[in-house]
């Protein structure tokens, strides 16, 4: 009978431009009393990863464009922000009132295109998604083996979702591991086929981790033990990100 | 720093209607030398809820609409089946080849109406999601407080999503405590408000609690030990459906 344990990894110290994730990890791990094991799946938050890799903009910087102004005018919102926003978008998906649904340049479909104004260290400050979080995950990972850690690598965001109210975490980078199990060709105890094809296990193991996180803490990092997965260094999170052209709801 | 096991519950006897759950997951548990604690959430699979209700259908019984014939024959559909997902849905949001995303009566968008053809028993049923997942969450929980054991209950099923390929279990019914965590109005340590407003952390069990499950195994139960929730027996699923008006995506 399968059983898991997912803790967090507290204690972690303020991340600044070139931090070195997986030592600060390693470290805060075994100073708390687990040591970080192979086997584990560990799962960072995408904000000390962009903090990490200097992905963070200074609002007083951004000059808005005039579409920015204008709409953020009429919704009330930062144009500097709003100008940030659409930098970092492909596209707009939707936008109803000041709701505004982006795909941003990797392909994620979220809100504001996953810039965040909170807990940026000082007021005037936006965090941008990594600019490649399959990367960062690599290289996380990469560091942990150098330790004798073969640890998976998750990197997590908290995204909305269409018809379901509330924010998961879910993720948006990935090494080691595939994002997706498929179950296509196999059959159940009575020799059906499944009806449930793929599982985004990523997703689940991101939104497992986030409930051991907490967003009024500051727990970046949480680890889930006694996941059985299948290592595999060719992963990313793309065959995650659904395609434009079989995606009903873009 | 909050650690959280998670353990399925094997061993449950094939369930069949007027099947009491509560004691069965109780024993179970118990057998399986993981009794069941206060502040447990158990995550049932809602096939078992189903069963134990009834909610299935020999799909030689039904007669099928002119509509759902013709709609199969285009797809290489059972239209018995289709007959059914139909009978189901309140609307079909999106269609796209054989693929129908439906809204149920309930409320839920899925595909299909969330109608099952495996894991039926035997060829030629198929298996309804139940009348009132919250209702049934209910009952199993007052089975469990009966027994002396104070255990939050989440119904689960095996949803798609828009945007992202592969399915997550999410929550379909919900009893003993809130479905979402809210920040509204709450600040982080830098003094900003919180960006994610709401956390659906129903669905993260949900989710967490797949892991341990395995759709290729029989075990429709698992249980997350350790996840600090506040009581509250006035909860449903409600707060998740998104209201079709504030819905962009319908």
């Amino acid at each position: 009978m399968t059983s898991l344990q997912i803790f967090g990894v507290g204690g972690l110290p303020e991340i600044e431009p070139g931090a070195d994730l997986a030592g600060s990890i390693l470290r805060a791990a075994t100073e708390g009393g687990q040591a970080l094991k192979d086997g584990d799946v560990v799962v960072v938050t995408s904000k000390i990863v962009s903090k990490a890799e200097g992905r963070t903009v200074e609002l007083a910087e951004i000059v808005p464009s005039q579409f920015a102004l204008e709409w953020s005018a009429q919704w009330g919102k930062d144009p500097a922000v709003t100008e940030i926003v659409l930098r970092e978008s492909k596209r707009v998906v939707r936008q109803i009132g000041p709701i505004l649904i982006t795909e941003t340049h990797h392909g994620f479909v979220c809100a504001n295109s996953g810039v965040d104004q909170s807990s940026s260290g000082a007021h005037g400050r936006a965090v941008l998604l990594p600019l490649d979080s399959d990367d960062s995950a690599r290289r996380i990972r990469a560091g942990f083996v150098a330790a004798g850690v073969n640890a998976a690598v998750i990197i997590s965001d908290t995204f909305g979702r269409a018809w379901r109210e509330g924010q998961t975490d879910i993720a948006i980078g990935i090494a080691g591991m595939q994002p997706i199990l498929s179950y296509i060709g196999q059959v159940d105890p009575h020799g059906h086929e499944f009806m449930v094809q793929a599982l985004c296990t990523a997703d689940e193991l991101a939104g497992a981790a986030e409930l051991v996180k907490g967003n009024l803490s500051r727990v970046p990092v949480a680890v889930i033990r006694g996941y059985q997965w299948a290592q595999d260094d060719t992963a990313t999170i793309a065959p995650v990100l659904r395609d434009q052209s079989r995606d009903l709801f873009r």
